[in-house]
Order: structure tokens, then C-alpha cells, then sequence
């Protein structure tokens, strides 16, 4: 029997004056996923510590936190102090990876490495044995509410078979254009956690959003093992 | 008679899960002062767009945006786009200042500048007659509740006499460790406009803080021309 | 029949102060490349917009942009906006290299991505189906009159081998140190587009020049496909 | 008896195709003005050593090199090398203002600093002495075509006030919005230099233009000391 | 009877091979003089924390501790653990002077702000009576054995005067082409430390040279009070 | 017989107020280990040219400088002045690695380059072929007195079969956590020369530990090409 797949739905598309009434919506969640973007990383400057401290404060369901700024290295403490219950730092704005990672996690926190969509996963080579996850970008990073790029899935079964050959099996998430409509085939190719914004908090039901898109992803992994 | 002293409650004291009904609590502020940080110009991230965009629909109050991020010359738009009725920048950020003074001013927006407290009040004389605010820091920007530099008081006094001098007379914003206790003395010193944080949303009842602040304010204001 | 090798005439050995002339003298040219260098990505800051608009208006041969610059992702349309038909970017200046080439590409132009001599092919795994054009350095960026790094060869023969296997075929642009001499070799290896600066604007006749370069590297194209 | 003003054109407004063509319209002009934009300092990037070479191969009038690049101390040798007779820095951009100055005049090239408008000329108190020109920009560095911005006279005439103190005479060049009409009254307040682009490139004799703003700006200066 | 003037002979004179040594040779100094380039603020790497721990092994002698770092404001931590009794950062390369003196303060150390030989003292208004030292570079900072730049002394006694207006005394150093030729001027323009190097560890006896200084100066400083 | 293996002892973990003699304490090195921290690539500043020329000074050995700065490009020629006889450059920090690979020689230097932990051998494909040593970090670099990171024996493995595939034989070099202990093991993979910071200068006799680490490499070494 194959486990489910998790879903980590943004806040980028919540309601953010009403920010703990959107989180009880999404109560059935795996984890929430907070976008930090710091305005030089990505042309665009979301929230970090004050964001993530309130979903703390509102939830009790493991935050899942995306550092999208160009110091990760220098500032991943902030969001662990706020109350972060994973962290992923970009490949491409850490110089310091190895560091980053097991300061993270020496910290008691879960560490993740993301990868822009031009970004090859050969580059993990000599990390991926020390990550709890690797989020790879199906969009690119900034905003809400893009298209899914379609080479992700061909990307995604590299990492998977990736995964295989060193031995290791860190979750593996999908950020970017999903939704119950292509949930399956993520499974399928190897995602064990999806990201989902406009797919959740612009649904009628927000709950039955995350559902729909975790049984979509759960019965498209299930199909693969078979 | 003298006019009334603003008051600008900081949402950096507001409680960010439930943001539309902390500002309700404090309907009868002037401004909504919104204290956007990037983790690069302060050693913080606190929010940016997402949360102005927030207040915008969750309050009809005018949102003062002050923008402590390291380029603010190439983002001013994003908090324009995003709801700010007025921006200010650091001078110790801007390298063209008189530029993006003139471009918020261009978008319909009111334009302030902000100095450190070590940044003395001179910088502005080529500036000062394009500004609506001056608004200077009291305690060093990054993180609330810290406490009152007293020296504030002086570089008020020079830059209220900077003001005459000019023939101007925009609004003088103080930001750091206010209250009622020494409202009244920014006021006599020419503060116009105060920013409090933890006075205002640390307080049981939030509206009478804002009102007891204003008071005090207006009173110093008033015993001063008088 | 194979299909012709282009040329594209580098302007950095033009005389800038007789450009609309020295256009003239390469009218059988299939590109001119204009070389911007910021002084930042490269010790040397050359020409920008204000070059490409004075080509656009002097020429009807595509202008083939090369952006050495820093901070590429923010300023493509600077270049599109002067008239630009094909702007490459480099891969080492390029955080969001997918988001730049896609916007590229959505105003109409062409996109393409550049390596220094000492960055891999394999860095393009994710990108290479996106792009209309590859262009290898084989020079390192900077100076005109540079002698030709050999192991481009062996470089190009792994890109032309990466592309057979994507089933791609973007042209591929080989700058730095090239003339009539080693057009063959590079025409054989897997070259499309050779850029030529000395070898073409300080010959006797440059647009002799250039039909040289084309037919040593057509004839090494054709002995290859034979 | 008064000197004359000098007119520097700009050649931001030249038609840089032809660029040796359009410098023999103005051999009138007392320097060229080569406006040097990195896309760093400036949002745009114009022309560098290409440029600077060009002029010098085209003309024996002396070459003012003003420098927007955020880089100044590390470049100025560029610069000197490709032919520049004057070298202007602005002061935002630099960190060791005293040692670039001090290095461009040991190379036997004059030294200047530029002032962006809502710089005030105090922070020259501790180098005017060592310097050949100011240069106070009356538009914000970037782009040409802009309106000059009125409060440069009384800034104007706080730097001639303070040269006065200081008992020494730099030129004092205007950059920005320069032409006929207001030629007058910057000679009055005490400029030596006017800048002009638009103004004489645009114009259909562009001899004519830069003496018609000479003579406008020396009946200026000579109105006043008369 | 006036205070004796203080001697900071810098070790970018010493022999770095034998350092303990050296410093024995100058036990009679006042304080130790350490100067941390960093590669960025200046074009100079010197040393950092390893050499300010290996003086204070060495001896008991206060370490001045002076900052040519373009991050001052993020790293001066590690220069008091390491062992500075002083720590000077410079105006151009810090943003929030007023936090990070008041830190250096909070840590038990004492505090200093560094002027560039182009920065006007007028910068230091809001931040003056908050220091324990201000440092005048007299020649450009990167480098021993530069030529003292005349125009310090003038600056020197507009320091001295901004002072006595504030009603603060901090130590006032100047660094840069001292030596007991020049030290008498200073002391009469009112420094209270002279950093030497060259003048102290190129002579035959440093300790010595440190007193010849020591007393040069003091004398000066006699003859100004007197 | 196969060829003893070179020990570079890190005077990272040397008695800096008495290197000349603490040099002479490892009389029997291969070479000297500099590492030079900038506080920007790396979160300290340890030494730079000083030092290097300190070294110079006081022994013979050939000096090994492993740049830990994030602007190597622009500043490797100050290190050789200083006396460099090999400088490592890491790929983290510079864009234009095959140029000042290719400068650094022009010297009359060896020139290496250095991979961080996290970053995979497979980077070095197009400048392999160049290098006179490969440094693998064993730790992130930054501090001495680190734990080895074993997933550098595979990393060491794989560049070794890349060596083989390019038919070259650079020297290759672990750094980081290194001594008696693990030397053997090192060679065996591949490893040609050995830093050791704490292991020989925290020892009773640095010499005999030279000599230790030495031994034990070079039998590893023997055994794997037995």
C-alpha cells in the first residue's frame, strides 16, 4: 500500500488579513507552506519572520518554509527562531550549501534544498544524502497563480531515479501551476509533497481542495508502484 | 488653534493572524504605519506586498509604508501598486532621491524620507521642499519595542527650523519607543505625525491608546504655539 | 545540402566613430553581434542601448545582442526596447534563467544562453529545449583580438551530441579567436554561427572577410554531414 | 572683461552611427561630454571605453568623461587610457573620493565630482579644494531629454559661494535640461559649463545652437559681475 | 598642565613574522593599532581576527582596533571576542552607525567612528556624543606609508570645535603619515591620539620613536592650551 | 614505488604572534597553507597579503594560498606580488574561473581551484585540464578545528577517475579535519597532498606529526596502487 501524497498549500494566495480563519479552512493540510521573498532574490517582497511567527501562533500543523532571498545563509535562524518546522534554502543563492543545511537541521529543524527551473538536479550531487526534502520550482519563483512548466516531470523522475541510486528517499516537493488536474501525474513521476495556492484558497471548499489534489497525486503514485 | 497630532499605529505589534480585526481595534488611527523590512537594509524580514495589500482590504484608514529595503529605488512601485497612499525611503538606501521622490509623487502617491538616527538632518536641503513627510527614526529600524533615543528631541528642533527656513511645512513623522508619555514633548519639538507600536496594540484597549497618544501630542503641539 | 554557416561581424573592432559606414562594408553579414559589457560582469564596460538603437538604425541585418552583464534577468528589455533581435544572456550572470529566456521569447525576440570557457555544457539540461540560440565563449569575455581556447572543440562536440540527444537544434555560436583558419574545424564540430571581430573589421575587404569565414565553415560543415 | 561660458554637448543626442560626422557639426563645442552609464548606477547603460576611443580617433576637443557607474574608484583608469581629458565621479558612487581624485590627476587628466540634485554641495567641504570641476546635475542621471530642475540655481549659488570661501575656482559645469533659454541664468548663478544634448543635436544647426547657449550664458556671467 | 598625547603605533609596519616580538619593542605605546582591511572596503587584504587574537596574547596594551570592512555593521562581534578594547568602523561603510556604536558599547568596548580624508565632520552631528574616539584618516586608507594630507589639520579644528559646541571630549586620532616632525601641529589642532607605523617600526628604536612622538605632540597640544 | 604524499600544514591553527617560529617548528613540510578569509565569503577574516609576506619572509617552502574571498578574480595578482607559489580560487566565487586560471599561470604561478563541500566535481569538465591542483573541502570552509565530512572520500574517488578520463594529474588536496588518523584512507582514494591545521600545530612535535600524516597517506596511498 503506497502512502499518501502531502499537501502543502501557500499563503501566498490566503487572505492575509484574515490569516488564521484562511489556516482552520485547511485544517486537513500536511503542512502550510509560507513563500518568503525578500524583494533581490525574486523581484517581489512577500513576508518572512512576522508571517511566520502568526502561523505559528494560528496552527499547529508543521511550517513549511520556502526562502526565497539571496542570503540564506546569513539568515536561516530568523525563520527556525519564528518557528519554521522546515527550511529550504535556493541552490542557487547559497554559497555555504553543506553549512546551510546542517546548521539547519543541527538547529532540530527538517532542511530542504530548491532548484529554480533551469537548474539541474546533477548539481545535488554531494547534498542530497543529508536532505529532507528537495523542492523543485514548476514555475519560476515570485508570484502566484503561473503555469505549470511541463519539463518538471521529466526532472522530477531524475531526481527520483537519482534518489534510487544514492540509497536515500527525501520527500520531494512540487511548487508551482498544480491542482487536482495534474496531481496524478507529480505522483506518478515521484512528488511526495505538492504545493498548492490558487488551486486551494480559490476554491469554493479550501478543504476539499487539498483533498481533491492529495487523492488526485496519492492514486497517481499508487499507480506507478503497482 | 493647533492642529491635531496624527497617530500612526505600527501593525509590527499587531497580531498578523488576525490582521482585519486588530485594525478595527484602532478605526479612529490617522494612518496604518506598515513597516516593510527586506532582511538586507535590517537584519529582519518582516513583509511587503502581500501584507499591504491586506490592509488595503481590510481598512479605508490612508497606510503609510515605510520601506526599509536596500533598493528601494527600483521597488517603490510595488507598494504603490499595492495600496500605499504614502511611501517613504531611506536616505541612507537611495542613491537617486530626488528621482523617487518625484516618481511616487508622479503615481499619485505621497512621498517621505526616513533618516537613521545618526543621519543628520542637513542631507535633506536639497530635498526637503518635494517632500509631504520627513519622518525620522527615534530608535534604530529592524524590531519593535526598543527604546526612545533622546537625542531625537534636538534633531527634531533643527528640523522644524530647517522647515521655516525652507518656507515648507510637511508632516514630521517620529518612529521609535512612543508613547503617551512622551508625546507630549515630540510635539512641542515639531513631530506631527507619531508611529507607535507596542503602545498602541500592547494596550487593552487599543483605540484609547491612540487616543491618549494623540492627546498628549496635541497638547505639547498646542502648548508650544501658544 | 548542408545549410550555410552565419556570420555575425562583432562591432567591437568596428570604428565606433564611423559606425553607419562600417555596417556598410558588411552588408553580406547574417548578424551583427554587438558586445555589451557593463563593467561589472566583465573589467570592461564597451556599449548598450544607446549602440544597439544606433545599429538598429543603420542596418537591416538582425542584431544578434550579447549581454555581459550582471544583472541580465532585470534589464533584457532595455535591449529588446533599442532593437535587439536575438539577445543572449550569460548562464554564470542568470539567477532565473528560465523566467529570462521565456520573457525574452514572449516579446518577440529571440533568446539564447552564454557559457565562459570553463562552464560546462551540462548546465543547460533544463533550459537547452527553450533556447533559440547557444552561444560557447571561446575567449574569455571582456577584449576583443584574444586568442582561440582549443578545447572548445571538444565543448561544441558535447553540445551538438546534448542537442541530438533533446532532439533540439538551436544555433550554436562559437565567439572568440575565430577567423578563416579554424572556420572549418568549428563548422565540423557542431558550430551554426561564428562571430568575427578582427578577423573581419581589420581585413582589407571585411565583407571578403566574411564570405571566407562562411565558406571555411560551410565546407566544414558539409564534410561533416557527408 | 568675462570670460566666456564653455559648452560641453553631450553626445547622448548625437546619432552615434555617425558619430565622427555629427562631431564635426559641433567643432565650435569647448569639450564633449560622454555620458558613461553602467546599468548599475543608472538604469540604463550607454557607452564606456568603445565610446571614449571613438571620440578621441574623431576629435582634438577635449574629452569630459562623466562617469555613472557605481564602480568609479576601480574604473577611472579605463577611462583615462581610452582618451578622457576630464574625468568626473559622482559622489554617491564613491567611497574614496580624496584618493580617486588624487589618482586622476596624477595620470595628467582633471578631476571632477558630480552632485545627483538632491546631494548638497556640503558634503564637497573637505575635497573642493583639490578639485578641477563640480558638476551639479539638474535632472536625474540617466537619460537625456529630461527638464532641468529649478532649485539647481540656488544650489548653484551656494557652491559659488563656497568656492568663493574657499578661494578657489573649479569649473562648475550643469548638466540637464541646458539650452538658450536658461543659459542666462546659470551663468549668472555661476556656472562655467553647460551641458547640452538635446539641445544642440536637436537642433538644425548644432554650431549655431552651442553658440547661441555660449553667448546666452556669458551675457549671464557677465550680468552679474558686471 | 596638559594630558599627555597618546601613541597607537600600527603593526601594518611590524614585522607580522615575529609579532610578539615587535610589540615587546614598543611597550612603552599607549595602544595598539590593528588595522583589519578586508579586500572590498579598500583594495587591500591585511589581517582580522587571527591578528587581533595574536596581539592580545602578546600583550596587555589596549588593541585600537580600526575597521577598512565594507560590513562593519554585521561583523564588529567578532573583532570583540576576539580582543579589541577599541573598535573604530567607518561612516562610509556603515548604515546604522548609531546601532552598531551602541553595540560595541553594550559589549564593554569602546566605541569610534573613522572619517575618509573626503568626508566632512559635519556627519558626525547626530552621533558625536556618543563616541569614545574619532579617527581622521589623513592619507587614503589601504596602504602604509602614504604622505599626510595638509588639509587635516583644518578639519582637525572644526572637530575640535564641534566638540567643544556638543560639550563632549572623545580621543581624537588621526592616522596616516604621522610622524614627531608633524605630531606638535596635530597636538595643537587638537588630537589626542597619533597612530604612527612606518615613523615607529622603521626606526632603529621604536620605543623611542613612539616617545619622540609622544612627546612632539604633547608639547603642541602644551602650546595650543597654554 | 609510488611518490610520498606532500603535507601543506594550515598556519590557521599556528601561534600567529610567532609564526617565524612556529614555521620553523614544520621545517619539514611540503608547503605552507594560507588561508585567507575575506568576512565575505566566508563569515571571518583571518589574513591576507600581510601574512603572506610574513611567510615569505621567514621560510623557504612554497606557500599554498587558498583564497576564501568572494572577489578572487579581481584581486589574485596581490596575493602573488605578496609571494604566493600556488593560489587556489574557489568555484563558488568566481565567474571568469578559465581567465584567472589562465592569469594566476601567466604569473608564473601554480593555479588550483577549490570546490565547497555541496559542489560536485563534475563542475571542473572545461578546466580540469588547466589545473595544477584540485582542492576538495572536507569541512565548509571558515573555521579550523572542524569534523572531516566523509562523503568527501567518494567525491575524492570521482575526481580521481576524472583525472584518469582527462588524462591529467593535477595535485589534489583535502582540507578540513584531517590527520594521522584518516591520511591513509585519503591517499588510498586519491589524495596527493594533505592540509593539517590543529593535527600539526596542536601537537607536542609538529614536525613528527608532518611526518605522521605523511606516512600514513603515502602508505595509503601505496596500497590502493599495489
Amino acid at each position: 500500500m503506497s502512502a499518501s501524497i502531502q499537501i502543502s498549500p501557500s499563503i501566498l494566495s490566503a487572505d492575509m488579513a484574515n490569516l488564521a480563519r484562511d489556516l482552520t479552512r485547511i485544517s486537513n493540510a500536511d503542512l502550510i507552506h509560507v513563500d518568503v521573498m525578500d524583494g533581490h532574490f525574486v523581484p517581489n517582497l512577500s513576508y518572512g519572520t512576522a508571517i511566520v511567527k502568526a502561523c505559528k501562533s494560528a496552527t499547529d500543523i508543521p511550517l513549511d518554509v520556502h526562502l526565497m532571498v539571496s542570503n540564506p545563509d546569513d539568515t536561516v535562524d530568523w525563520y527556525i527562531d519564528a518557528g519554521a518546522d522546515l527550511v529550504t534554502v535556493h541552490y542557487e543563492a547559497s554559497t555555504h550549501l553543506h553549512r546551510t543545511v546542517s546548521h539547519i537541521k543541527s538547529r532540530g529543524c527538517k532542511a530542504g534544498v530548491v532548484l529554480n527551473p533551469a537548474t539541474p538536479v546533477d548539481v545535488l550531487e554531494d547534498i542530497l544524502d543529508e536532505l529532507d526534502m528537495v523542492l523543485l520550482m514548476s514555475v519560476n519563483p515570485g508570484f502566484g497563480g503561473q503555469k505549470f512548466i511541463p519539463r518538471t516531470l521529466d526532472k522530477l523522475r531524475r531526481l527520483r531515479a537519482m534518489c534510487v541510486e544514492h540509497g536515500v528517499d527525501p520527500l520531494i516537493e512540487i511548487d508551482g501551476g498544480v491542482g487536482a488536474g495534474n496531481a496524478g501525474e507529480l505522483g506518478a513521476a515521484g512528488a511526495t509533497v505538492l504545493v498548492a495556492g490558487s488551486a486551494v484558497f480559490g476554491a469554493e471548499d479550501p478543504a476539499q481542495a487539498v483533498e481533491d489534489i492529495r487523492q488526485a497525486g496519492t492514486r497517481g503514485r499508487a499507480s506507478k508502484e503497482a
